[in-house]
């Protein structure tokens, strides 16, 4: 089949390894007939959990052995010089010599962002690599990055940024000409820091649709599709809204608990806002992009169970299909001029 | 009355002008005998309103004339410039004076702080005046300090910054040695660029409470009573978390619309979410303390209605009543050390 997609899991990584890495896996291949799974892990793990597959699925399944785990909470540096048989490392090899057109992880972020970078390395013009995620905003969602793979960024680093969030939202979410906007704070006088005027000003300069600064209630308004930003920022962002979420969702129950009907709405209520809370857990909901590596690294939450995990998988076959790094290299060369 | 506080009042400012202003504080100085209010303002505007008072509160309100208002869109230098005579200017002069204990103001945040700055000055030893706010929170509500006032912050001000939250959680909100937070993000590799990682430092050498780092989700989990930030990041994070509630109260909204019951728990859900909502606009919900200034003042929504406004003056009086200024002076000297 001209468009299957091979998709590397590290079957190992995660609260719960196999039992969610693997699970949520075959269920895309079983799903999704132009997937094949490279599992990757100690096979003793992963192949009782293949006995019962279908041939035809089966058949689309190939466990790839690796010895080691790379811990939640392992340095990278230590991932890296120690780990050269983890899971997580022979997965993005797999990526690296070209028999995984992708790689997913629910492994240690820290470990697997300075690993994807050591082996797959970045695409030219792209100086640091960034995490992507789909926030739920008012038609749908918006994408936004960096979420924290760097601290800081560059005025050159955002307008990367924003070319990467530009192509993903165009590929992965089918926008045409995506809106982007760059992230700053209100106040009109002294409208954001010098890095962030640096980076309006080439933003301007480029052929992306950039309509301009958007504040942190923009995130969820739905009036861009891409909104970027740097580390520190985005990964601040992104935990206080999930902290308020969690706190609404935890006020609402408390709210009606006085009658039964009452607790009955509380119910309907918080689980709604529960919902929501969980979508803005992006590893959880369907995966973070780590972008501007020159092969597709998808994060799935530490704590995924199936269902999310097998999300995860399927965020990698759709970037797959669509060649998302060598469509950054392109957009590159067009827009960013 | 030895505990007579006395707060002028910009009663022009604001989207609704004397009709939010005048009425607001209205409502606290009947309501609190120990509140004498100075209204600032054009006087055919404002005396209008305070013909059916009783003459025991009428005798605790002065109408002090200002002939010129600082437009919602003026710049802050315009103001200083060129408005020598305004509703705003002259509350802040009053509060030079001496003639009053604190100053509120629903209007332009530039402009208010620009003026506040040039009028009052800073608290020797406080370099920079910062945005303070109480957001929502598991145990009732944390304080937030820099929400938007200076676009970056030096280690130094950041310290400032978390001695001027603690004097405030302590007078304000009651709290005995308040816990207070450096938000950063979690990346625990390279946690934190460079200036976060030096406040760390000198925070651990002050004698507050500091804990040390806190995420974007401690804001509203009550682990903190006082998380410091910059400017930028306090604002991104505040209006995002705005945003989301906003989300959150729209979608419940569609979320039961089905039956009339639906509509129902709906309508229910939706304003008690509304409620945390507003609880997330500081200007809206109690006013946002300008903090470092040698003086108090009180920034109130621009589209504050009556109730709204009456908050902002009654923080206004909890502030001058414990000499916020003067109790940041002392802290200085005694904790940052």
């Amino acid at each position: 089949m001209s468009n299957r997609v091979s998709i590397a899991v590290d079957a190992m990584s995660g609260d719960l390894g196999p039992r969610s890495c693997v699970t949520g896996a075959l269920d895309v291949v079983r799903t999704d007939p132009s997937v094949e799974l490279l599992l990757v892990g100690r096979p003793e793990e992963i192949e009782p959990r293949l006995v019962r597959l279908d041939a035809a699925v089966r058949e689309r399944v190939r466990v790839v052995a690796a010895s080691q785990v790379v811990e939640m909470d392992e340095s990278p540096r230590d991932a890296i010089r120690r780990k050269k048989d983890s899971s997580l490392r022979r997965a993005l090899d797999l990526v690296a010599a070209g028999e995984a057109a992708a790689c997913v992880s629910a492994g240690n972020t820290g470990a697997l962002m300075a690993s994807a970078h050591f082996v797959l390395g970045m695409i030219p013009g792209i100086e640091r690599p960034a995490i992507l995620a789909a926030i739920p905003s008012g038609d749908g969602q918006t994408l936004m990055l960096d979420l924290g793979a760097n601290t800081s960024a560059t005025p050159e680093q955002l307008v990367q940024f924003a070319v990467m969030g530009s192509v993903v939202a165009t590929d992965v979410v089918g926008r045409e000409r995506p809106k982007v906007g760059l992230l700053n704070i209100g106040s009109e006088e002294i409208k954001g820091h010098e890095l962030v005027k640096a980076a309006h000003q080439r933003l301007q300069g480029t052929g992306l649709n950039y309509i301009g600064y958007v504040e942190g209630n923009d995130i969820c308004s739905g009036r861009v599709d891409v909104v970027v930003t740097d580390g520190f920022t985005g990964n601040v962002a992104l935990k206080s809204m999930e902290g308020i979420a969690r706190f609404m969702a935890t006020t609402m129950r408390g709210e009606f608990t006085s009658s039964p009907l009452r607790k009955l709405q509380a119910l309907l209520a918080s689980s709604a806002l529960d919902g929501i809370r969980r979508r803005l857990d992006p590893g959880r909901y369907n995966g973070a992009s780590m972008v501007g590596l020159t092969g597709i690294v998808i994060k799935s939450h530490g704590g995924a169970d199936a269902a999310a995990f097998s999300q995860a998988v399927r965020l990698a076959a759709v970037e797959a299909r669509n060649g998302v790094p060598s469509q950054i290299s392109a957009e590159l060369k067009t827009k960013a001029g």
